[in-house]
């Protein structure tokens, strides 16, 4: 399966800024949030970059891409149609393709190994020929903020389930009936880390949804996914590493922290951390 | 001595951005560093804002100032004539005051008692009736960032000094000569916070120090400083608090951190920065 594309998408009106914001990267290098997702693609061996917009945002976006600027193609989601809807946009691009990889313009990862997130997603999904979305097991208190899945250990795959269900934002009642993960820490749950390797099989789906006027209220991409699990081996991905939502009020915060703490300057940030956090 | 203007100097080229940064204040509040500054001086009861920007950064700086915008007054300076000349250019609206409080646009402080860092300055210079500049016991390593004052305690003062001398920049060989503060911290010295109570006198003295042909490279505060305290009183308070210069590499992430551990979201903040430094 060969997977040459990502999909990212960055046309929530009230994100529309934030793949714009300017943090350090690993190397230690200032650049905007934009290319530091680009490049977490790049790193999986992907190199052809498709960014969902809202109108209007191509120009700075297109800088903010920096030198991956020539390999970005522009798609516009002219209103708030929903982030389902944002993905079914990218159908126009990906539909030949045989999977790609789909990243949230909110979002940066940090892995806990010398393989980036998007790379360790990448190879799986390669190694098993399927749709695989990356999850973090999450304490049941936090469910109200992410996609969940159910499902059950591959044999022999190291963290790796097969998927059977996915539920947006379940209750907590709703996740222990539906959602349970046997080998999960108790009151946890695999819940999205906001990268995906998906197949085309899911424009249908979303499409299907739509047609059925489940997308009145913004098309979600959750109830296309638990379709897809139906449809096809569709994986999860225990992820090695952190992601953030730097939408969130402390996201870049914390974003920035993980990232310099997992590269070049560790440890001058540490030293000064240390240093404030006496003094505070 | 009535204090009722700001001066907040923002037009050097390379910084030019960093005020218009998005940060979350003490309160929790997402909102432009350039407001933070704003607030910073409010805080001391100062209610008129005169910002010095580059041509061109106006509307984005007015729009970055939100609710405080009818009260700023912006003034450009048209080429990069340096940070003395930026203050000079104040002249215009501060010449008749009796003194004015002054804020560099790329530092951020945190108090590290109830009052504000600004709030501390300016009763004392108040007090006083004085030009008081704000300054931090610093290592002799970190002199090459600051400029750097000598003096005497103040007898009776608390964390109070005389000024008799101001050196931009100094060798450690210079400070040692000229700079030593009796009942400082062996190897420590009084650096610049980036915060300034001064007189119009200043104004003077930069234009004299600009008429002599000292601006060629670019016109320095320091040497007018060190002008001004052979002309009048000139007092420094040593802060309680901590700058951040959020031109630094790990500037904002530090800035915020400071912030958000000395507001609101204290608890917070702390529970996830020790979570993640477990992890990393």
């Amino acid at each position: 399966m060969r997977i040459r594309k990502a999909l990212i998408t960055a046309a929530n009106p009230r994100q529309r800024t934030l793949p714009l914001q300017v943090l350090v990267d690993r190397e230690g290098v200032a650049k905007p949030a934009l290319q530091i997702i680009l490049e977490e693609a790049r790193g999986a061996g992907i190199e052809e970059y498709v960014v969902v917009v809202c109108p209007g945002d191509e120009a700075a976006y297109s800088e903010a891409a920096g030198p991956y600027r020539n390999r970005v193609e522009f798609l516009v989601q002219p209103r708030a149609l929903g982030y389902g809807h944002s993905i079914l946009l990218g159908r126009a691009l990906l539909e030949q393709e045989d999977a790609f990889l789909h990243l949230v313009g909110d979002h940066l990862y940090v892995s806990r190994n010398d393989r980036s997130c998007a790379e360790q997603l990448v190879a799986v999904a390669s190694a098993e020929r399927a749709a695989v979305s990356a999850v973090s097991a999450t304490r049941e208190a936090l469910l109200p903020y992410f996609g969940t899945v159910g499902g059950r250990l591959v044999p022999g795959g190291q963290r790796l389930y097969q998927i059977d269900t996915v539920v947006e934002k379940p209750t907590p009642t709703e996740a222990e009936r539906r959602l349970l993960v046997p080998g999960l820490r108790a009151g946890n749950y695999l819940c999205f880390f906001g990268m995906h390797v998906l197949t085309p099989l899911i424009f249908e789906l979303l499409d299907e949804a739509e047609a059925a006027g489940h997308g009145e209220a913004g098309l979600l991409l959750s109830p296309s996914l638990d379709a897809l699990a139906g449809r096809e081996r569709y994986l999860a991905l225990e992820m090695a590493g952190s992601r953030f939502d730097i939408g969130d009020r402390y996201g870049v915060l914390f974003a920035q922290l993980a990232l310099s703490l997992a590269g070049r300057d560790r440890d001058l940030v540490l030293r000064q951390l240390l240093e404030l956090v006496a003094d505070a």
